[in-house]
């Protein structure tokens, strides 16, 4: 009996990250974070739909307003604007948010006997942030192995080394339900289409040749 | 200009800590966990009136009562009554706090652009919980060096390899304020003296020869 913990944004990698643990995977625990990022409410209910279509045995939100309280990012204060054509790392960047994100899903696969933690960071076609390289993820299993009680936890991050176009392509083989995934850095019921989440994501179905499913507000 | 982050329970530890991060820093940013631990309130007028003693810049205290929800520790759940003679790691154990816990302290200093955090864990003559060893820490010094934007972070455990009675006598040397810290499990006016954490405070001046300036309900 494999039990899983599933970080989920809400975003088309976690998405695609629970159609594979799902496969591989008896029990899912899936885990989400309010952290004051801009599109919170837009992805609590992506979270909670996605948990429902692959039956989660829970659901569980995680209060980490903290992240927003201390500042810094683009991405949890909308004061910052986002920058469009970052050089170097996004300011969209939050601090250290997947090592805290990880830490509470370890805490709580520790209490759940879960031995899997499944997260969907993408390191290649992505934003650059430090947080999302393998070399990271390493590091993260070796404080796991290290510093908890259980000590028998993996991180799973089974695209970490797609691209963005192989991520649509594996989830259509899949048969991942895209049209309840969000990815848009502004909350409103069609996505901008040229924000840089938006950019990356529609472009990535264009190299896979397919049309993405949710409604996009400033293009056909 | 060194700027710290110090990670403060309110217990002796901590507060020896905090001595030496005022000695060897210029600039001290104080940080504090409401997990929904027992003595939750005692312990943040301890932070508070800590803090104001070393002159903290910033004292923050973090809502992370998503670690009590989670259960699974008799710090957090008082339906689990305390074992007074563990075998193994105690089932005060809070799964993975020191990493919950640096991770929000990464996060800050990070905005901050705090080179520092300290934090008052202690290895030998302790409790046994495994997020306070010394591997444990040198695998988080990996993560934040791989998973952060400043990369420049350094953790500092001053006390990891303190015997208490040295913890004792190092704070009566810097004149550490102990009258103002709290050790035991309940949440009252004076401690218990009988919890295995009063135990080993006790314990700790008796060997140092020194009385414990806090008042205590079940000895002289």
């Amino acid at each position: 009996m494999i039990k899983a913990i599933v970080l989920l944004s809400g975003g088309m990698d976690s998405l695609l990250t629970a159609a594979i643990a799902a496969k591989e995977c008896d029990e899912l625990l899936f885990l989400h974070f309010a952290y004051g990022q801009r599109t919170q409410d837009k992805e609590q209910d992506c979270f909670r739909a996605i948990a429902a279509h692959y039956q989660a045995k829970e659901a569980s939100i995680v209060d980490y307003r903290w992240l927003a309280d201390i500042g810094g990012s683009a991405l949890t204060d909308s004061k910052i604007e986002i920058d469009q054509h970052p050089d170097g790392i996004p300011n969209t960047y939050v601090p250290f948010r997947n090592a805290s994100m990880l830490s509470a899903a370890v805490a709580w696969a520790e209490v759940k006997t879960a031995t899997r933690i499944y997260i969907g960071a993408v390191e290649e076609d992505s934003s650059g942030y430090p947080d999302c390289r393998q070399s990271f993820f390493e590091a993260m299993q070796s404080v796991i192995r290290l510093g908890t009680k259980a000590a028998n936890i993996r991180i799973h991050t089974p695209v970490l080394h797609m691209s963005k176009k192989d991520i649509v392509l594996k989830g259509m083989e899949l048969n991942v339900p895209f049209e309840l995934s969000w990815s848009c850095y502004k909350d409103s019921d069609a996505a901008c289409g040229v924000c840089p989440s938006c950019v990356l994501r529609l472009k990535a179905f264009a190299q896979a040749g397919l049309r993405d499913p949710i409604p996009y507000r400033e293009q056909s």
